[in-house]
């Protein structure tokens, strides 16, 4: 299914390109000039990418934390933990949900929009901006909630340089927050009454799980797969932020007359290129995660260095390298769980073209996201220009972030 | 919430019995010869409840099996283990929910849906008894995610006589398994597309939660109150089955012709019964449960006995006895956590009318229970007939069980 759905997402251009040629529409796909000067202007101003929705991720968090800590006291103690301790400025999830939210916008949301909505998770919220602050709640809650049961189920003792929930509450209360934060999410998505989101961020859930399960329990052949990875990776990384992006745009409705082309002629496109920037961000972002992993130090980075090699896994830079290096196998296959594994690991990894390669993985990936947005129907405000600008501008500091 | 509907079930009669008086309505309230001779007919045949629909639950279950192992082949053994060992014949939610849709329907459903539907979770059923059986479904992996989940965070060695999956296969795959099972009952439900049903049953995980939380939390005022008590039992046993009940309802969309006299004059009031039916009965069920605990024998019960006690747990006999006497309390306040308290409260518990009237709040409910069904319109068919005396004949077993 990922597949499938990733290959309709890649083929865009591709069709467009076909469509242009083969039916001649591309006089259809006119670009004001008007549109482009703005575009250069946007430029121009280097835009902060996630300053443009700082204060409205602020309010969706601070609508988190009450939720939390109101709903359930005894949960106000680790919802503090993990919605403020050392997570803030971290927002990456609910930042690209509310600048997609904008980039599909007509116009610049009313400032009410900008005091924190203390509805209810299960009362409907009929105004769109609201909902999709909804969406940007919810794809937190199950990220944090997903990040708390693998760090049981990992036995992780930090989490970002800080200690981890389970290590400080213990296990049962780190299960049992992680469940709750589910529990909200559900509801908060019910009360959206929109089918086609509720399947969408369901499918989220179940990719989280299945990731966690592929990693577990891959065969030796998968373990040297770069499919195999790729496939984990959307699962565990990209499917929440290409689902709640396309969950966004199903929300926003976009109707075909938005929409720019005759390829791009419905908003079922629109929605398919707002689900491939999110996995070509999520792809991209895991494989400089992995990258960070064994460049980086671990006081930069806040957890252990060599993490993943000390916990087994061979991620992309290292399957880079056993293609070139077949000594690497071996120690992929038993899980670097011998004396000596993860240094003599390091030392192979060096002598190859891994690190690059994977370099390129990720820039290839952030770069169809990148494309995705500049594939948008014609941008309908500044509002919405400078969300895409900033859309773009996140593929690329995914790709130089150095933590 | 919970309160306002509860109050809102139980008004019913009265409301009824009022509203026949005031406005005179008694006369629009007919029920048929005929009907009354059937309902004769099939008390007479001593209906064995659950094994109206014991075809149709094991297809269900047999459902479960196949998605879970297929889904994620690491989890056919898990999958096997909660779906099968021991577990067999105790499905209760499944059958009640199946016996729920037979008492609304108005025929016989057709022999094809006791083949396995062996559609994906993700894809929509459009067919209404299959859609009932998703219900069937959600229900029971809802119920399984978080026994497994409570066994992890109670550190459980047994379940039900069978040694708890944590216990066999580790803390981590419980954790994930039970996470398994709700993303895929997340992904059955969104497939349904009715955003009623997602509401009610995401509103389960909720009450799943915080019944535990609750129970993990309670001040000294709370530990002794038998409204805090019920309130938790309603979240952590009844609101599973209030809830399912409700969205066979809510999925039949009984119309209002067939609803009998004045006051039922909606289909919601037919959705308000079912819920009320599986409160009230979830209620009972753990009222019996708790006494089971303090009266049965762990080769009985298959758990250990005392085990509500051991645990720290004042359950509604404790809390009866306790008003009789008074040397109780700091036990429960103290949660048994002292040399010789689990004694002590056993040999104090026994002085007062605590089981007795633990067993008189049981009844009390599964009376309530009984008359939702008797209270449901006439029923359009034999079949439907049968299921209701068979949901009436389960609060009667509820009472009488030995484990």
């Amino acid at each position: 299914m990922p597949r499938q759905l990733a290959w309709r997402g890649d083929c865009l251009f591709l069709l467009r390109g076909m469509f242009d040629v083969i039916v001649g529409h591309r006089r259809n796909y006119t670009v004001p000039q008007g549109y482009i000067q703005t575009w250069a202007e946007v430029r121009g101003r280097q835009v902060e990418p996630f300053s443009i929705v700082r204060q409205e991720v602020e309010i969706v968090s601070e609508r988190l934390r009450h939720s939390v800590s109101t709903g359930i006291p005894a949960l106000k103690t680790a919802a503090e933990y993990f919605f403020r301790h050392g997570m803030e400025g971290k927002r990456l999830r609910p930042s690209l949900v509310l600048l997609m939210s904008s980039a599909l916008s007509p116009a610049v949301p009313p400032p009410e929009y900008l005091q924190v909505d203390l509805r209810p998770a299960a009362e409907h919220a009929p105004e769109l901006r609201r909902r999709q602050q909804r969406i940007a709640e919810i794809a937190e809650l199950i990220h944090v909630a997903s990040l708390l049961h693998d760090d049981v189920i990992d036995d992780a003792e930090t989490r970002r340089g800080v200690v981890s929930l389970n290590n400080v509450m213990g296990n049962k209360t780190a299960i049992l927050a992680g469940d709750f934060l589910l529990a909200r999410a559900s509801v908060s998505l019910a009360a959206l009454r929109n089918s086609e989101t509720v399947v969408l961020m369901s499918q989220v859930l179940e990719h989280l799980v299945s990731g966690e399960i592929m990693q577990m329990t891959a065969t030796s052949e998968q373990l040297l797969d770069l499919d195999h990875y790729l496939a984990k990776t959307y699962c565990k990384t990209a499917s929440l932020m290409a689902n709640s992006s396309r969950s966004i745009a199903v929300l926003a409705g976009v109707p075909p007359e938005h929409v720019c082309g005759a390829v791009c002629g419905s908003g079922d496109v629109v929605c398919d290129m707002a689900w491939s920037y999110g996995r070509h961000l999520g792809l991209a972002f895991q494989v400089v995660d992995d990258l960070l992993d064994l460049t980086g130090s671990s006081s930069v980075l806040g957890k252990p260095a060599l993490n993943d090699l000390r916990s087994g896994l061979a991620t992309a830079p290292v399957l880079f390298a056993a293609q070139e290096e077949p000594e690497l196998r071996p120690l992929i296959l038993r899980r670097f769980k011998q004396e000596g594994d993860v240094a003599l690991a390091m030392t192979l990894i060096q002598r190859t073209q891994g690190l690059r390669r994977a370099e390129e993985l990720a820039a290839h990936h952030a770069k169809i996201a990148a494309d995705m947005i500049r594939c948008l129907p014609v941008a309908q405000s500044d509002h919405a220009e400078i969300a895409r600008e900033a859309l773009i501008q996140i593929t690329h500091k995914v790709l130089t972030r150095k933590k």
